[in-house]
């Protein structure tokens, strides 16, 4: 028996339904229906008793009661907060395919604020998960003990900020919808013409980047796509590898990710600074890295060798810019990137990063043709579900701030309520940033960098840098990694960025109470003495 | 003005919001409440004039009229079939997000079956985009000297089976869900626990593979994971690459997979079968790909060269199972499939190939552990939203084998309405294979191979595989690719599969009104006497 069809004739078993979500949502053509039920009476219509029919009265009202019943039945079935949970506000309604069960479920107000809810459908049982520094079935009571894990860069921060705006970023999709290899667009096989227009509608409304006439390569994160301007950049034809630098401290994934395969094609050579401006440049070829902000140390940057300081090229070479960073909330926006080849991430920009999504923006063509073919090569293009989603949470902030004007400035005290994404990004990075050098200042033993106020076109006035990371520095100790670890809190050592052990990169990124522990910790390690 | 305030308050701006899809779904809490407006009148029960007394009546009577007015303007105001494709049935109801609309205008019936229908959402302007051989603004016309493209394998052959099945496999994903990098299987840092838990039940009830003590890797498809593999297997410390070699015909795009960053980790070196069984065999290390079914002939395979002939190891190295086809709709099951490391994937078991999920199950828990490390180094895991659909869809499959028993076999007789998956599929493959073979018959132009029945225990019934590819032989010209080309056929040459230029790959899973095309045209073909 269809589960609808018993929907529709008021069947007795429907609990069963409503707990499965079945019963609602109403398929909208029925639903209809079941609005118009009360209303055949209304057909009815002929004059007596002062216009309306005994007989209307007493089967409209029959109709009424048999709604009433129909609903008090499930609110005393159930009680009214299960009712409540299994209808919430911000959802959408429930696809009828088990698996939303567990989305619903995970969207309950479980676990205190400090853990997510997840449910083994095997088992239907649930359990929370609790974040970092809280315990306990419900995950309301902190640790202290805890141990911080600031190693990445996980951006659980923006979790909250979706939760409230979560409504407006709801993805659908259907089970037949986008199933085959091949997207829609007219130039990448695999790249949905959706995504291509909202990222360029994203950075139009910012004005952190030039789009126009350029190529827009989508990728499994800005990770796949460095890798497949490696590829698009090396010369095929040379006896040596292209030699991959960038200026340190640089990223620390770089090297790794451009030397576990052995490629013949390209190489981790270091410190794009401390290559050497003579020697045999015929066969050397370098890809320049630059990273702005800077990860880790959160500063403006430039190509050091390739463009060379003035504008002079030191070197045959290409440019990669990784500007994954390269928005409000961390860095003023100075002007649009213009660059030839740039990299941006989903995963910094809203924090959505387990979605995968990135983008390159490409001059030439050329390369983005060789870009896309890395692409098919190593995962036959990029899911369509995750372009779907990350679509549908760029369109989201473009609409924001569309609805303030689509132009920059954008004033801070502009911010409505809720607050637009990078409002309440910048606000939440300021907060942080202060609070954080509050802290260090009441002592001698940790120390981070100071910035340049710049002027920001995207909010309109002067500010400072607020990066995703700390780039601490340990006064007093050698190994910082080692003493921060010593003292619950995970870091990654200075040594893997190319710089010294003293230094320690932290994430900025994560939940406010862990935030919160992580200032308290330092604080009161200031007040050691000795070191432990 | 939150539009759903709007809504309640019956505002005159409902037709924006009924266009817009805001009306329509409900949120599911004021839902309630407007079932319960008519309500009213039934709390007010009162015994008077035959019990009922006559102000209950008119407010109800009220109502309803209300109710017929509000719903009959919409009707009238849009014409019947507007309203109507607002309300599709299959689908879920919108979420808000405007995205959400490309969804639903594309799930209605334009197109009259043979074309998507996209929606430009910048300009909100939507056509057409026909399949191969229709033409037209609604895709009516069939356009008889069409260029059909079975060169890849894309599975467009599920997806009207998915639209009909479609409502129990939506996903819906909130805005704040899934965003972390980071997933909750406690295994390997991205892999989502349910997906891992439904590949194993699927395999259970499908009984194609062993899963028990296994260690599973998810992949951006089973193409990321056959890197991953290769990354995994190969020694690290030896002064040569590994040489990965696969019995001919194999996979076209394994050499180009293998060699496009030119590894040092392992190089492509061809035929298993032609590897010398004497020669220095300590530095030499070899990965042997099985492809079973194979890709593109479709008979089922084992190792020549690692396992040997006769179970005797002829050569040092490891063994790669690919049983991307080893579904009981492409080849008898003959047992659960039990080899160190197996590849599968949704592309080529659902059809979902654009949601890019494959699987590896891995005996050895550092080889697995190597592959999620590529995968970590190479994309940072893998997109939580393909996960979270693989694992809808895959639990829809699963269940629908429960529903007839959870245990082989499922006699064809057996099958629900709508079918299950794998009988539909079986069914669509057996009859274009009987139709393909039997206007083969009818001339002496093309062949394609004889296959041996087998012992099926999915259905429990002697079968014939049924690949997804034709490996066609042309017996009277040379160059078999060109020749299809010249006939509006797009195939892939033999030559790319290491085989003779006699033979071409084509595609068996494209959409049924294509594969009438084909077959028609190489009926025509048949009948040609010279070669044209």
């Amino acid at each position: 028996m269809d589960p609808k069809r018993e929907q529709m004739r008021g069947n007795g078993d429907n609990e069963r339904e409503f707990k499965q979500g079945l019963l609602y949502p109403f398929d909208k053509s029925k639903q209809r229906k079941l609005v118009a039920a009360p209303l055949a009476n209304g057909d009815e219509y002929s004059p007596s008793r002062g216009g309306i029919p005994s007989g209307c009265y007493s089967l409209s009202f029959f109709m009424n009661v048999l709604v009433v019943v129909f609903l008090f039945s499930h609110l005393c079935r159930h009680d009214l907060q299960t009712a409540l949970r299994l209808v919430p506000e911000t959802s959408t309604p429930s696809a009828s395919c088990p698996a939303s069960k567990v989305l619903e479920d995970s969207s309950k107000e479980h676990c205190s604020g400090h853990g997510a809810y997840e449910v083994d459908y095997e088992t239907d049982t649930g359990s929370c998960r609790c974040h970092t520094c809280f315990t306990g079935r419900d995950c309301a009571i902190p640790d202290s003990s805890c141990v911080i894990d600031l190693y990445q860069g996980d951006p659980t921060m923006y979790e909250n900020y979706w939760r409230e705006n979560g409504d407006s970023c709801t993805t659908t999709i259907l089970g037949w919808q986008r199933m085959s290899y091949y997207a829609n667009s007219k130039k990448f096989f695999f790249v949905q013409t959706e995504l291509d227009q909202v990222i360029r509608s994203l950075h139009e409304v910012i004005g952190n980047a030039v789009t126009k006439d350029r190529h827009i390569v989508i990728g499994v994160g800005s990770t796949q796509l460095y890798q497949a301007a490696l590829y698009a950049l090396s010369p095929s034809d040379r006896p040596v590898p292209a030699k991959v630098v960038s200026a340190t401290p640089f990223y620390s994934s770089y090297p790794m990710i451009t030397d576990f395969l052995k490629s013949s094609l390209y190489r981790w050579a270091g410190d794009a600074a401390a290559v050497m401006p003579s020697g045999n440049s015929d066969d050397e070829f370098y890809i320049e890295l630059v990273t702005s902000p800077n990860n880790p140390t959160g500063e403006v940057r430039e190509s050091v060798l390739i463009k060379g300081r003035r504008g002079v090229p030191t070197r045959s070479g290409a440019l990669v810019h990784d500007l994954a960073y390269y928005w409000p909330h961390h860095i003023p926006i100075t002007a649009p990137a213009d660059e030839d080849l740039m990299l941006f991430t989903v995963s910094k920009s809203t924090g959505h990063a387990g979605t995968r999504i990135g983008w390159a923006i490409v001059k030439d063509l050329n390369v983005a043709q060789k870009m896309a073919r890395f692409i098919e090569l190593n995962t036959i293009g990029v899911s369509k579900d995750a372009q779907i989603r990350a679509t549908q949470i760029l369109r989201a902030v473009t609409k924001q701030y569309r609805e303030l004007g689509g132009k920059i400035p954008y004033p801070l005290d502009s911010a409505g309520s809720p607050k637009q994404l990078f409002h309440f990004a910048a606000a939440e990075m300021s907060y942080r940033w202060e609070r954080l050098r509050s802290v260090l200042k009441k002592g001698t033993k940790f120390s981070v960098s100071e910035f340049d106020p710049a002027w920001c076109s995207f909010f309109g006035e002067s500010r400072l840098p607020t990066p995703a990371f700390a780039w601490l520095r340990c006064e007093e100790v050698e190994d910082c990694e080692l003493y921060m670890r010593q003292n619950g809190i995970l870091t990654r050592s200075g040594s893997y960025f190319g710089s010294q052990a003293r230094y320690v990169r932290l994430s900025m990124l994560d939940r406010r109470a862990t935030f919160e522990v992580l200032v308290d910790r330092l604080e009161k390690l200031q007040l050691i003495d000795s070191v432990s």
